[in-house]
């Protein structure tokens, strides 16, 4: 249990203090926070209130959404990269994962190159305060506006034409690329580049009902996860597997009854 | 307009006689049928009815599903796609579009591997009726169930791994790749082989409501039509472009009124 991270959105109907609280008590060590969570917090504050919770902060979710037809609305997500690397130093999280962003109609290849550019931008910053940045290949679903990063593959294209910054790094997340026929092989080379910076853990349903909001608990769904975390592992990889589940059914439910299974899940894929 | 087929699925509130009349009122050339149009129809009445209508059968869809958890239920869609060909033959339908299938928790690769052998299974029944198969790649997100073949490059193997009969070729269906890096070179590798089969019109919207049934028609959405048509085209091709949209919007209203729509937005695009 000592590598179970959950995200705050993953208990979406409880504020940030509310998950202080109630991770703990199901043996949950590390927490992702979720910005939308931070609203009118003061960030020390939290950080020392996490700290006193036994929690460890495994990263800040999220940041990216560089695409965009205009250079004024590209600079824009710029600086709101920037409040996030702020963000995230302030907070003590060692790590921000970026949804890079499309947008409907744009060439994939433009935006890839503009999702570069953004990273590149956000460099200086993100040393100087010694946050990673994690890019999250997302679903193919999700390529007309969420992000035109799809594979893992595309992912280590982007960190290669970045001249493999240390601080630049992949986020693995198994509801994303379950699928992709290259997913060990490219796992492998995420190992060995030492840019595997963080793992996240859901299922994928049959049926799924919604594109964004029906993700399955570990167990629910039909992700081959003992088998991908075990290539995971198999680099070297020793950080947190961390729930990231977008689901309106088990945010409908009692909160502290889903971590009780999600602890349970996670209990089960590992035992 | 003289390349322009549409789909019975595509309109599908109308019978299959209904699609006979009303599609050549709008200037389509083509029909692929789908077999659940076909039920309690004498199949040579269908062929003298759809030749009358100044209509080229161009497919019949679907065949595939071959992958099953037990040697048995294998057997029986083996069965199935017989039993498709002969229906496809009795049409004068030469080719019969494969989804391909998969079993939800069962390995990717191990559902190609019974794809292949399916395929395999079927071809000697399939040169005899001069019916081609086209693999159709599904989008990763019915990797769970649909389709354990989710890019053209796995298409291509597959067809790589059965020795590259004639018989066997690929839709491509701009809706399930459009996201893919690789599909131009991989557009290009299946003219190049003799292997496009089969191209398929439809568009992704932003935002999809609907895994299944939330297609849009040409123009709203974000998929680069024109210029994947242009790759199709550049390789040769000289088929059918076919327009199939599973929507229950488009479904819900007047199907002469879509049908004009399908035809105006088929024009603007190719004008």
């Amino acid at each position: 249990m000592s590598r179970l991270c959950v995200h705050t959105i993953t208990t979406k109907p409880l504020s940030l203090e509310q998950c202080l609280t109630a991770f703990p008590k199901h043996g949950v060590a590390g927490i992702t926070i979720w910005r939308q969570a931070l609203e009118n917090r003061d960030l020390r504050t939290v950080q020392r209130q996490t700290a006193e919770a036994g929690l460890e902060v495994v990263s800040l979710c999220r940041g990216g959404f560089f695409p965009a037809t205009s250079a004024s609305d590209r600079q824009k997500a710029i600086d709101d990269n920037l409040l996030a690397i702020e963000q995230a130093h302030a907070l003590g999280a060692p790590l921000i994962v970026l949804v890079c962003g499309a947008v409907p109609g744009q060439a994939l290849t433009e935006s890839r190159k503009q999702i570069t550019e953004g990273i590149a931008a956000l460099l200086p910053a993100a040393e100087a305060a010694g946050v990673n940045l994690a890019i999250e290949p997302l679903h193919p679903m999700y390529a007309d506006d969420r992000s035109a990063v799809n594979t893992l593959r595309q992912a280590h294209e982007i960190c290669d034409a970045l001249g493999s910054p240390k601080a630049v790094g992949i986020a693995v997340d198994v509801y994303h690329v379950w699928w992709d026929p290259d997913l060990q092989s490219q796992i492998d080379r995420a190992g060995a580049t030492g840019r595997l910076h963080a793992f996240h853990l859901c299922d994928w349903k049959t049926p799924t009902t919604d594109l964004l909001n029906d993700r399955g608990l570990m167990g629910e769904g039909c992700i081959n996860l003992r088998e991908i975390s075990d290539w995971v592992d198999g680099t070297g990889f020793t950080g947190f597997r961390e729930v990231e589940i977008f689901s309106n059914k088990w945010w409908s439910g009692d909160q502290e009854e889903f971590l009780d299974k999600i602890s349970r899940s996670y209990d089960l894929l590992y035992s």
